[in-house]
């Protein structure tokens, strides 16, 4: 007997009670088990959710309003903390259910790492896969401090397992040398500092594809979020982040799920982190399930 | 589809997943709507959850562990954000659906006047009841602001419903003249500055009576619990507080509920105010429920 | 025998000591009552007037000089703790009386249903009244949660009372579908987003114009206010804010009044919210008060 | 043209409007021009009336009412910022204004330096004048990094002016090797760690005497008033402090003044400094003022 | 080239320049890689260093100034980040070095598993070691998470070394059953929740014995030490630690070194936290440096 | 012994051990006692190499990498407290001895003050020496509260010495009219509000040049470094100071030395203040130590 009724404090605004009839499921991932800089993450997910009721129900940027998205938020995936391995297998699990049952996974984080086991399943339901990864790091390390599952690593592992040819990078200021030098030696697209223009040349070549978008919010500058882990200056603001959901909300691309990680509540006592998160993540549900 | 098993982040430790064969339920009532000075107990039950993660399930106070108690955390109650009257409704229908079932029920607040529907489902059950109350406030107004639904009136009208002679208040340090003046005239019971003595000597006369507990954390001085919407200088420390439930656990009273209210952690960056809470609902569990 | 004199913690730098002088009067109106999401604006006026100290009193951006206006600091409103109905009556009569005396009234908020009896008194005195209106939010419901003073109430009663062909809105992005349906239909002027363009626009034909300028300090970006208490992301930068005050400077408006609204201290430990307030109303002084 | 009614953010409540009637006035002292070390106490006195409405005008301890005493709250003195020298000239001089109109002054720093120039003036009233002292600190300093105008020689000054046999500290537990050697060979009385038992011992002894009380709030241990300058562990609890006010209440000392000093709002975010200040304030009203 | 000489921010008040001639090294261990809860400690050691600038060299406790101990703090050892295993080894070096050149080393952390190197290179020299340990927490698990090397288990570790009968515990009041179970079988000596008292009746029976004390601030209420990473609630006062310090230094026990562990400024805006452990460093020096 | 090798925690990444053969050292200035107003940068060395710990240490922009450049982190230079002039001539001897061996001297503050000391050592070392000067504010005034050596006054000592035509400001949005009619009339160059565009113009002129650049973190936005004593609404973004930063690079000047002042972390809980200083460190040393 867990509360199942959307409430605001709890549950994401409009999110439907009933799961079975929504096109598209928001779901917590609240894992920062492999961060030892600036961890706390993990509570990135309820913090978005709490600040969610000062958000207005209707977008005037798309002229939509969340009664005409049928979502449910599924609340936070029970993972046992300090278990990364574990945690990852369950994240992949729950995308797995929600795929075969047609839903729009969209995912909040927890560090970068939580979009690894989703990806993996995107990948077996749509072989053409694309990924949009906007973010501050390139994230593109095979191992950090000798352990492979690490949140600087999550990028490297899709370029992996579905070729670098289908990843594009935004906003990328910060990174190894190395990881630089395999986005350019391995024919991945990587765009640094900014994400408006070059994703506007990208859009055109993606029409029709299936594409997971993964938002790091560090992709924005310390001033408009700095509840991060790893903050880096020399960002976007929220308004240019606004404006890409916004270009591929009108462009045509088929996503087909999302997720925003590395939201870490704690360094931000003005809660202006999570408040730019949960409007992103109403910009998403009015723009990009379908 | 909301997940039901037992996560640190989202329930407290050691919840058991069976709702049906639980002896007790925790659960919260996310609740500030009638408080203008510093509100923000609404967030209370979801940090006192986040934080037991930090705690034992074992009490050296007691030599128990929460495995010994079948107890399940519900989560919070969906209360319609600023309605006050409505809430109230659904705190009762709430705990008449745990009394009815036979769960030992201990609410976390929001505000104190979430003890009021509490309390008169309680006293339908047992009309016999007697109160314990540990404040630093009388909360014996007969309104505030013109209004009969406020957080300085529960005990006054808990004084009316179930007579009182039947109210033991503890700690108290804060009130109007005239709630004093109605304690000391009323025939109801009112330990000024202390607890644990008086409490010793109260126990005895209340043997074998069903007593209900509501406890307003800033009966704990402001230096223990910070993190309250009116916090009261000169009050107890955690010691003194722990104590009392020890005393208590180990009386001949019948508990049959509990509450825990008034922690509002925005004004506790320590986090102090919810760990302290949450040790409170791990010995009262442990020392309460039988 | 309170002090009159100007002082640095509790008057606005270069405040004149003599009210009967002034051409200007800076009052604040410490009132939150009818917010229940973020409260705090209450205290945003003495805390404005606190960091002035750190402000220069020349501006380099009009080459003007504090001592070339005659302005006097009042003080807060005393208005009643509670009483919203009561406080608007107070707000009401000061301002008659500030412009029964001819003065320039400068206005601190607060929350923002402060402006409402400040308008109403505006448009006693000018029947061709227009407002401009800076803000995050469209402001125009009829009634919150079934209560018509409310702080998302006062933009559409002040359309009701002076036509909404009067008021003109910039930097709008949240409100409900039906406030911007309302904003369409009505006849009222509302700019999305931007600032610092649609002014330019609208400037040339409110030539001659008696205008009453209200800034909600959410007009900003969180990034730039994030002391606020309904944050909203995706706003403009104090840079664009401080050309819009420079650009009505040097305007053929008739500015007769102005407040800025809605800076709640309590979540910007940074106090950048009241240092870019402070900085406003220096400007607005400057510029503004001719 | 400054507002004179008594307002619950910027006047302590229950303060009456009428100078001239008053019989104790309370006034601020924001200077903290001598501290190097963490400043911030001249914003003391504006917070502690900010939180005064959280308190009840009911003492419980005292059973008397603030209606009981009339006070007037004079906000704070307008002193110049970084001006030393001459906001000891300003104290002095108000302060001699109230000794002279018969008035209780009751101030509010500031840093701990204020209480001199009030001392000087209470001197000149009563000759036979005698000081309690509760602090942390010695403050016998003849000076401090080479100024004798420092935060930490208030006390020596008045040693020297009245003698120091007529000086009473109570609390202190941290000073130089030379202040406590002092202490011991001037023949002052100086009472370590502890307030409430010493206090006791020495009360009989001035019965009938004229006493000045200047309390730094640092002689609470950190845990009950972290928002202190120089926060010293191993101090009283705020139930002793109060106690100690409540034993002089009770005693047949003529207390002519008193100040608290050295409240530091910044470094407490839970406010609990400034609420126990408050309390305090009001204790002393009731207690003290008759 | 870094800078060698006593200064007020980086380096502990009246350290002398010179290593050679100590008695005493005062030394950092910024490690806290095996903490996932609360993580922050390795900001300890320098925290405590900026705040004893507004300490007192001379205790009125002691009687003794910081210039009749000749003391050097060599600042933090350069641990690798998030290598627990190397950064353990590096302790364990730096340990040995000051105890072959007979220094008295007082550690600062860092986490508690730091205490851990240190005390196997006391035991090579003092075989004959016993071991006081202060702290809310027994810290006698022999795994955390599958992990030896972990937080909660360094005095398992020093019990399996030197024999548990040679371990005292003061202060415990968390742990798993089975901690308090070995303590209870073992043979150690593990006191529950307080300090003072049981220390009084145990000194006698260590007179002559080397004693390495270990100090786990957390054994201290939250309300005088928030700033740590797993706060318990029901803890000592600064006031009862320092007379357990000040027990020690007046007993016969021969201290040969200690180590003040787990400050976490983070969760401690006020500053407190390393304000009291500052002045432990200052009372051990003076105390039990002979 | 002090240890000398690099840590995260107290030296910048990457510092080379080795001082002789380093081409570029940093250092701090721990010094901020002419400042009244909001004080604390004394500590902002610390806290930048603290945040380093999260900055890579290859640069996209520049695409170097620190191990291309031998510099070496000398620590803070250690200042008296309270102590101003003695601290100005400890850091004019210290750079005097970088100087004559030839380093390029990384400064990080502190106060503004202190690059005045500076810069008489490197006008001694290049007597065609032309200073760069980002900044909200002029630091033009002769003196400040009657007292020559202040944090608003090093920019016309600077002058005085080198010759106004020598002295380039951009960013400057704050300032006396007096200084802004100085800059006018002396034949200074004061670029108001922006930075780029103006410095582009600016540097050609400057090639071949040895200049001496000193960058006040208030010439960015607060929204971007709200870490500061003296934030000034109106200011660039980080983005735009690191294309300053890379104009510089990229152009003909030969900058010999630089400074980073008045990071003040106390007024930014989230420390992105310290992190935007900490890569500009980074960035300066890859892009200005040739």
């Amino acid at each position: 007997m867990r509360f199942d009724e959307a409430y605001s404090g709890n549950i994401f605004i409009a999110s439907q009670q009933d799961y079975k009839e929504s096109q598209a499921v928001l779901y917590g991932m609240p894992m920062d088990f492999t961060v030892s800089f600036r961890p706390g993450s993990r509570f990135g997910p309820a913090r978005i959710r709490e600040v969610s009721l000062g958000l207005e129900e209707y977008s005037p940027y798309l002229d939509r309003h969340l009664e005409q998205v049928n979502y449910h938020d599924a609340g936070d995936i029970p993972l046992p903390f300090g278990n990364a391995g574990r945690s990852l297998e369950m994240i992949g699990e729950f995308v797995a259910k929600l795929l075969q049952e047609n839903k729009f996974p969209l995912g909040l984080g927890g560090e970068h790492l939580v979009s690894w086991p989703i990806i993996q399943e995107m990948y077996k339901k749509y072989p053409d896969l694309a990924i949009i990864h906007m973010d501050a790091h390139t994230d593109l390390r095979e191992e950090y401090e000798g352990e492979p599952l690490s949140h600087s690593t999550p990028i490297r592992k899709v370029c992996n397992l579905i070729g670098p040819q289908n990843v594009y990078s935004f906003g990328i200021r910060s990174g190894m040398r190395e990881e630089f030098q395999y986005a350019a030696e391995s024919g991945m697209h990587l765009y640094k500092f900014d994400v408006v223009e070059p994703l506007k040349n990208v859009l055109p070549s993606l029409a029709g594809r299936p594409v997971y978008v993964t938002i790091d919010i560090d992709v924005l500058d310390p001033s408009a979020a700095p509840g991060t882990g790893t903050a880096e200056a020399g960002g976007i603001t929220s308004k240019e982040l606004l404006q890409a959901i916004h270009l591929i909300a009108g462009s045509e691309l088929n996503v087909v799920g999302a997720d925003i990680v590395e939201v870490a509540p704690a360094y931000d006592p003005s809660e202006q982190t999570q408040i730019v998160a949960a409007k992103l993540v109403r910009e998403i549900l009015l723009g990009w399930v379908k």
